[in-house]
């Protein structure tokens, strides 16, 4: 089947697409596109090893890349589709960013936000997990067996 | 009395000196420094207006610039001043980079990291506040005044 060019399942297959590129560039493979009005706005994988820098989450450099694409900072009608759930720091980043909603794959029982609880995002920021979690789930788990 | 170059009040002072930059570019006014061996390697002030970035807070800047200058992304050995309680974000941001220790001014019952608790930061961040935190009270008030 076909997917459609507009549905959450496409954008998180181009999420996934960013996750592969981190895992080729030896980063823990996590990939993120943000959407408006049906568009890819931003794309980002995580580069924490490569910039050196905690901070350079998928989710944080897709956010800066939307809000310049955009000329501001808020993303009330943008979604951000991401292939692990975002850690305390890019939940922090999307309440700032008032996103309007979130999309993510895998859980993170460790750093994933909502250990802490849903409430460090914004009141209006709708969520929804689970999507293409499998694929994600396996890059992750494919990334880790070969550090070991 | 002068204060010793080492002191905790020099380097607030000095985060301080970087709030008052934020202040004069109509920037919600927050500074920071960090501190590795008795010498800031970094200095910042919030930057969200000009740089039209949510994630462009005080404290994340200065991680970014201070991992930048030790060629590491891990702050063990450091402290960060900060005129303002950190949020979840900036919060989060000094969990990854397992930071030494926090000394902050002013607390934010909104938005501080505390209001979800302390947990948000690494076990081994020690925490001080409340250090000069009526002077950076002070130009909070100023700048919201200025607003109104």
């Amino acid at each position: 089947m076909a997917l459609s060019i507009f549905s959450d399942e496409h954008f998180m297959g181009e999420a996934l697409k960013q996750a592969q590129i981190a895992f080729e560039e030896d980063e823990v493979p996590v990939g993120a596109v943000i959407v408006a009005e049906n568009r890819i706005i931003a794309r980002a994988h995580n580069q924490t090893e490569r910039l050196n820098d905690v901070t350079a989450h998928a989710e944080m450099l897709a956010l800066t890349s939307a809000a310049n694409y955009l000329g501001g900072k808020y993303l009330h009608e943008c979604t951000m589709y991401v292939t692990l759930e975002p850690c305390v720091m890019c939940a922090g980043a999307q309440y700032w960013a008032q996103l309007g909603k979130l999309v993510f794959a895998a859980s993170d029982e460790k750093r994933g936000f909502s250990m802490v609880g849903k409430k460090l995002l914004h009141p209006r920021t709708e969520v929804v997990s689970g999507l293409l979690k499998s694929e994600s789930e396996a890059l992750l788990k494919q990334f880790f067996s070969k550090l070991r």
